[in-house]
């Protein structure tokens, strides 16, 4: 009887409304059966969005989606700017590299944020830069970069935004259309509560222009072929999507306007906020920016004479929850609390009691209950403050 | 009460087994778990593969996967030769000319083959032929190639041969290794009998020594970084991968192997030729081949005096029937009937039984149990013959 709590930044726990639609019969897509799905998934999609754009999706993890954007706005010999602070910010780097762009990199440690000044001053400098990739929830580290304060940074000048907003979407606001983001990347494993294998890009005006004019080869992630699909009478993609992954999405997207954008993010505000009280409470140093901001993952310090894996394993196997490591400098030196999507108290108090009895059973010396006192603490301000139940 | 019979050639049925193993909570995909059933999954694809080769999995539409043989075996201004009897070998010209590739084309009227002795011509003309790309199972047509005899053509050249088996693999056999195919592309929508969202390659080692050499820009769908995580100890993909779909995958190959590949196919060649039977027992006119190699499709001529969109109308609303209609040039002329994958005699007799209502309902002159009486004719003498229990 091991009950298992699944607390990574990506995948996440999907709901049993979610599961249960994706356990229905498969239904073909050239049908209007289908197209009805479709439509109403696009209209959510845009609500969570906030953003009147066009949200195109495909077949494909989050990296798929990224790619997308980088050959769809980009020519070969393109100067791009890339802002990173963390793997997933690399990453557009990598993508760049490999589509024979010529990228100006700015790199920040991991667990800084991007500094939008830094953006000006390139843009500046160099009016030919056609397109400025960012993150905006850095998973690797749980850094939620300023996006409004970018966005209206390169609102002034030709270059389009691409915000990598992943692991962002529905967990850290974003405001598409407000602050100017051209392009919003996005996966379904995340805060969109269902399993991988879903991607997103909203594309602008600015950046549809853009989109006509690149040369980078492609296909199967060809926005013109999307577009084409979604403005049929009976929306559809051009090619097969993955249906049954749609129809969850179709009850997830029915969940969260239940919950409502407004409280969506209340929820994920509050759970970051016990997570990071939890965290000193039990007396362990925050890896993460201690902001409101870092709704989506919560990353940690491993205390001097604990081993990463091995707390991580035991964790796991003995209180069946499921945290995240480190990736690239901070492997080893940083666990990751995920709590995007699916989660409230229940999750947060669960993997910060299994934390405590993990330390406690490694020789760390740990007040048992001082990290859930913390939170709980966090959980009873905010229903005193607001009048309601717990998040 | 409406029971629906989905009926085309992907997607196809899912089995209720595998539908309740996508809907079991998701795992992580960088744990041990996911790492046994991925190599799990991975040994059982070879298997319906029939390949000692690497098979590398996308989450992507099939299209994603013939991108991946594109860009990952040719560079720019390469000379490549598609042999297309379809819409689906016309898509290995699109993707030929989307990374600017120089192809010579063949081009077969719907409702042919590819005839072996045009390719043997076309690679001693040119030399410089790099790679032939050709459509195992047409599923435009319901054309299925003899991928034998165009494998024995192709070994005797340097160029690789690369395989569309979309909706071949598992339901039309094709022995990979032993029919020299170096790269066969495959879908999960199809005969593996999972919704739509993976895709798969396998790479012969004269494939990989191409791929080693390929310029083309690629990223995503990158066969060296799918090689790297196939080759670690705990087998992983190089972005993540839509779990739930591969714990459906993994109940369905499960599926397979109780079956074994000499079941399914014959099962696949007797709902064929029973289908077969019945079209021309109803007085109507095929329009795929009438031969048991036509194991996944069959396409049949819409008589004279039939509004095509009607007749899909009709047997879907009145009798639950999903069937596909014709593609490209021979849209409004001819319906298909999907075989491929988790069905048997009784959605063949289904699907007959509708057919005939429908003409009838739509004034077109049948006479009523013709069809599934020539079908149950075929399943009789297929008992006979083996001394088993129906297909």
């Amino acid at each position: 009887m091991i009950k298992k709590f699944l607390m990574t930044p990506g995948p996440t726990q999907v709901p049993p409304q979610v599961l249960s639609a994706m356990a229905r019969p498969v239904i073909h897509h050239r049908t209007s059966e289908y197209s009805e799905l479709f439509a109403r998934v696009n209209e959510n999609l845009k609500y969570v969005y906030q953003t009147g754009n066009d949200v195109l999706s495909f077949a494909s993890s989050g990296t798929g989606a990224m790619e997308s954007a980088v050959i769809n706005l980009c020519s070969p010999g393109d100067d791009v700017l890339v802002a990173a602070c963390g793997k997933f910010g690399e990453r557009w780097r990598d993508l760049a590299d490999a589509y024979g762009l010529v990228a100006e990199f700015h790199e920040y440690e991991y667990g800084e944020a991007v500094n939008p000044d830094d953006i000006n001053r390139s843009l500046e400098a160099n009016p030919h830069i056609k397109v400025v990739f960012v993150t905006h929830s850095e998973t690797s580290s749980g850094v939620v970069n300023d996006m409004q304060a970018i966005g209206a940074v390169v609102e002034d000048f030709d270059a389009v935004l691409v915000s990598d907003s992943i692991s962002g979407l529905g967990s850290a606001e974003i405001k598409t259309d407000e602050w100017m983001i051209d392009v919003v990347v996005a996966g379904s494993q995340k805060a969109l509560m269902i399993p991988p294998g879903l991607a997103f890009v909203s594309v602008s005006d600015k950046a549809w222009a853009l989109a006509e004019k690149a040369r980078s080869p492609r296909f199967y992630f060809d926005w013109l072929k999307a577009r084409k699909g979604l403005a049929q009478a009976k929306p559809t993609t051009a090619f097969t999507p993955p249906v049954s992954l749609m129809a969850g999405l179709d009850a997830a997207l029915g969940l969260i306007r239940e919950e409502g954008l407004q409280a969506l993010f209340h929820r994920h505000i509050i759970m970051g906020r016990a997570t990071r009280a939890a965290i000193k409470g039990m007396g362990l140093t925050l890896f993460s920016p201690d902001e409101d901001r870092s709704s989506s993952v919560t990353a940690v310090r491993v205390p001097e004479g604990v081993d990463e894996a091995r707390l991580r394993i035991h964790i796991r196997d003995w209180y069946g929850v499921q945290l995240a490591g480190g990736q690239g400098p901070v492997k080893g030196r940083i666990i990751r609390i995920g709590h995007c999507g699916y989660y409230n108290y229940s999750d947060i108090i669960v993997a910060i009691t299994a934390l405590e009895m993990t330390l406690m059973d490694l020789g760390h010396p740990v007040q048992l209950g001082a990290g859930t006192q913390a939170a709980e603490k966090v959980f009873a301000e905010d229903i005193e403050a607001t009048g309601d139940e717990t998040v």
